[in-house]
Parts: structure tokens; sequence; C-alpha cells
């Protein structure tokens, strides 16, 4: 039954404030990956974190921060939408190695080493070139390793992502992102980089933005429970789980800076393009309300089983956040 | 029996290395509030914290760092030194009220609210206007309650204290000064403060820093435990504790710095003069070594009972921090 179920959405960017949180709780999700920085810098990275201790203290009827997995069954028990967080992109550590892991006793869960440019770590996924994993990278690699801070390689390129998969002593996750075979785009994942993750014990999260699914924002639930099928098929269903991606009430001008941060001058249109700027239409079977539940339920027509669908749905992602997220003594 | 005691320091800023630290440990103390910053804004203090978290990773089988009290008896148990973080000034949490909670969540235990100089809190006991606590100073009193940060008024004015251990619903520390009966000088505390404090449940720790000692560095430890004698009859055993401020293995540009930070052109002097700006000399028989011991000695001497002199030097903070450091909900 989908309401026993931990259910873990493992990315969102939603406009957060107790309207959201109320459909959040409604929806049955137990608790959410949130984006915490994009492109913020340490110093800026702490105002984030000031700004969600203000929403948990506002709404604590409603939401509870998230810093162990132990958190997580106790939001369900207590009937509140538990929320953890991560960051798009390496800039919440500046330049500075001990970062990582003031970062970590913070709050700070997972982080991605690129968000689509060339980062001080590795290379993003709309960079021409691919020179793989840097110096600074290695280091910061092996200490999110040490302190159990989960590496996501979601934005990140191939070449970059199997020497992650390959360096990192712990299994890494894309937290969003679909396979190519759905879909073929830059954000989308190769058989090579998926074999790689999953074979290495790591957790792919399937993407609900339009422009990582097949025919877009047509996109119906059977063809996105169709590519699921053929995921688990091909790679087990172990590896399995959702990062909506889903970012819900956000204004144009969010969706500009998470594209251009600081970085450009001319407008750059990420996935989209110059006659396609905005937010892609929303898909009407995964709008932050039933979306989840309907997922299940397409998951179990697709011939998954009860305790299948509850592994992709959430278990997945808790079994493997409770072991990624230990420290290394 | 003094190695049967905890024994807590209310207030060190020593050169941090390994030899020091089997020194600390050599000397019987359970656990030291540690200055982590005196000028430091925010960012600088995520540096501070990471400088630390290299300190624990290096020296994991000599200290260990407090989160909670409850982490002093694991030390105790596990024969190592504790290590809690304060801060002597507001610069942490820069001009931003959410910072609070964000350097409490990172291991920032106590804060005082000034140092010598006016802050955006409060006036230094430096200043020759004390004009109390400010609107920001209000609302970070509140917060620090709120979260269960340690307020401590060490180095703050006379009026700006007695405002704070009015408006705080929590009793606060002054963590490291003497009463001025004993010696008076600006950083040592008036009856009305230590009167005000110790009837709302405050804390006052006896420093061994030469300049606040009746006689400098010619105080005898005899001098020193009739000091600690008389203001526990005065103000009663309960509300005492020490806070040695002791400054080992620090250079003179160190005093400099804490002095001077980026804020004044010309040589400020602190305590001392042009013609005596160096560090006082240290106490014979309060060196790093045996202090606490040869304190804990001269109090039993002094008619100090086992458990009273247990008291004075940790049970008494510990209590304190105890509850001082709960979340209110």
């Amino acid at each position: 039954m989908f309401q026993d179920k931990i259910i873990i959405d493992g990315l969102q960017y939603c406009h957060w404030d107790r309207e959201y949180f109320q459909t959040l709780l409604a929806s049955g999700i137990t608790a959410v990956h949130a984006t915490i920085v994009y492109h913020e810098d340490a110093r800026q990275t702490l105002t984030r974190f000031a700004e969600w201790n203000r929403h948990f203290e506002q709404n604590s009827d409603l939401i509870m921060p998230i810093h162990s997995m132990a958190d997580v069954e106790q939001a369900k028990l207590q009937g509140k939408v538990g929320i953890f967080f991560g960051a798009q992109n390496c800039s919440p550590i500046d330049d500075e190695i001990g970062l990582v892991e003031v970062m970590r006793r913070q709050g700070l869960l997972i982080m991605q080493l690129t968000y689509n440019n060339q980062s001080l770590l590795a290379t993003g996924c709309y960079e021409q070139q691919d020179s793989g994993v840097t110096r600074f990278g290695r280091q910061v690699i092996e200490e999110m390793n040490r302190v159990g801070m989960i590496i996501d390689m979601s934005h990140s390129a191939e070449r970059s992502t199997l020497e992650t998969i390959e360096l990192s002593s712990r299994p890494i996750c894309i937290s969003h992102a679909n396979p190519s075979f759905a879909h073929n785009a830059l954000r989308n994942k190769s058989h090579a980089v998926i074999e790689a993750l999953t074979k290495r014990g790591g957790l792919i999260g399937f993407s609900l933005y339009p422009f990582h699914l097949p025919n877009g924002s047509q996109c119906r639930l059977e063809d996105f429970c169709q590519m699921v099928a053929e995921t688990a098929e091909r790679y087990g269903v172990d590896h399995l789980g959702i990062g909506s991606d889903l970012c819900l009430n956000q204004p144009q001008h969010v969706l500009e800076w998470m594209r251009n941060g600081r970085w450009s001058k001319s407008m750059d249109y990420g996935e989209g393009s110059a006659t396609n700027s905005g937010w892609p239409e929303a898909l009407p079977w995964f709008d932050g309300r039933q979306g989840f539940e309907n997922i299940y339920t397409g998951l179990l027509k697709f011939g998954f089983s009860d305790h299948e669908a509850g592994k992709i749905l959430g278990t997945n992602w808790l079994t493997f956040l409770t072991n990624g997220l230990k420290a290394h003594s």
C-alpha cells in the first residue's frame, strides 16, 4: 500500500513556503532532498541554511530537518515531511578542503561536483571538453568519502563521472537524470555511466523534468514507467530511485539565475532555447500532489511488486543514504 | 580525589598543537572551552572550525569535540580532553540574526556579545560610554536563549552586562574575570554585576591571567584561593568556576592581534601599556601542567570540602552548560 511506504524524492527545488509544505505533506512524501544552493559560495550558503532554519521554526507542524536517516523514520512516525539538503554545485566549499566537513556538519548531506560548467573539481555536462577530475577534485572526493557526504554527478560530464565513480571509495549517486536510451540529452546518462555507477552500488534517481523525458511535457505515465521497467531490467531494481527535479512555483528569473548564475553576460538557455526559454509545461500526472502515488500505481501495472515499487519510491534511497552518510573512522 | 573529578577550564586560548594537547591531558583537565575566534567574521570562522576539525582528525587519541555535555562524560571515560568552542566577540554572526543558529549547529556553544570595544550588540569594557544593549543585541539575546547558545559577558561593560542579565531569559556567564574587590581592573566585575549574575543562576569563572589578579604575576596560590573563598562566601559556591584565560605558547604578534584586530591604526595595549606591552609573566603554580591540581589542593586548605572543590573545578560548569545548551522548544 502506498500510504505505508517511506517515500523519498531525491531532488526538488520548489518555491518553499507554508502552502507548498502542506502540498508536500498531502502528497505522501516522507522526505525530500532539497537543493539548498546552485551558485552560492560558503558565506552565502550559511544564509541559505539560516533561511531554512526559519522555515523549520515557522512550520514545525509540517516539516523537520533530516540530519541522519534515523530522522526519516521519525518524520514518518510524526506525520511530517523530512527535509535534507544538497548542493547542485561545489560552490559551498569555495576553494577550501576543510569546508567539506564544515558543510557536512551544517547539514549538507549531498554535493554535486559540478553544475553544467567546469568547476574547481570536475567538468560539467555542457562543456565542450571534459578534462576529468582535477587535482582539488581528487582530494574533495576522498574527503567526502571520509566524512560521509554523498557525491552526486547529475550535472557532470561523462569522463568526469566515470573517473569519479572509479576514484570514490564509496558508491555515488546521480540524483536526478534519466538513461540516454529513453531520451538522448546532454543531462541524461549513457549506458557506460549507469553500468559503472550501479555496479559499484550507486543509485540513479529518475527525473520528471520534462526536458529529460521522452516526448517532454507530453510524456505519459506509461512512458515513464516503461523507462523505469527497462532500466530495472538492465541494471537491477535495487539501484533506482526518484529524483523528480520538481521546481514548482518558481518564477522565470529563478530559472535564468539557475542557468546563468553570475558567470554569463549573454543569456544561457540551458536545456531550453531562445524560442523556448521558459519553464517546461508540467506533467499533468506529476504536479506535486499525487505524483508519487500515480507512479506507484503505474509501476504495479508494469509488473513491479508492491515491495519493488516501495524500493524505487523510497527505500533504495533510504538504504543508499544510510550507508553513504556514515563517517569513516 | 582530584583524579576522579570532572575538571573544566572555562576559557583558554593556547597555541593548539599536539604537544600542548599532551600537556592538557596530563594536567587532568576533562574539557576546555577553547576560544575559536576573536575578530573573525562568519566566513573566517568556518576556516577556524576547519582547522579544529583537522586537529581532531590528527590527534584523535588525545582530544575530542564536545557538542553536548554528555560528550564530557565520554571524554572522561575515554581518557581524552574534550574541546568545546566559544567566540570572544559576536563577529561570527556578522550582522545576521540567522547565523546564531547556524553557528550553534557548527559547534559554537558560547559567544561573548562584545570584545572590549563597542559591537553591534552591546558595549565593551574599554569604551568610555556604555550605551547598553542595542536593538540587534536584544534580538540576538532572545535568539541565543532560543537555540541554547551561552551568553558570555567577560569583556563587556557594566551597564551592558546588567541589561543582558535582565534581558536574558536564561542564566548567562562571565567565563573569565575576577571580582573587583580582589583586584580593581576594567576587566574585573563589580559587586552589582556578580550579584545580579549569580542571583539569576549565572556563573563566573575565575581568571588566572595575571592582569586580573591581585599582585599580578606575583599572585600566590593562597591569594587566589582567598579570593575564591571570599567570593563563595558572598555569592555561594554553586556559581563559581574556573576560566583560566591561559594563553600558553602564543607569540607577541598574537597578543597584538587580540588587542588591535583590524580596527586600530595606533597600537592598542589593552591591559598592558607601552612600557609593559608583552604577555605577563606566567604564574609558577599555574603553568598548564599542575595548575588545576594545585588549586584543588589550595581550596581544601582553605576549608572547602572535596565536593565543593569539585564543583568549582568543573561540575558547576557542567551543570550550567548542560542547562544552558538545551534548545528551547
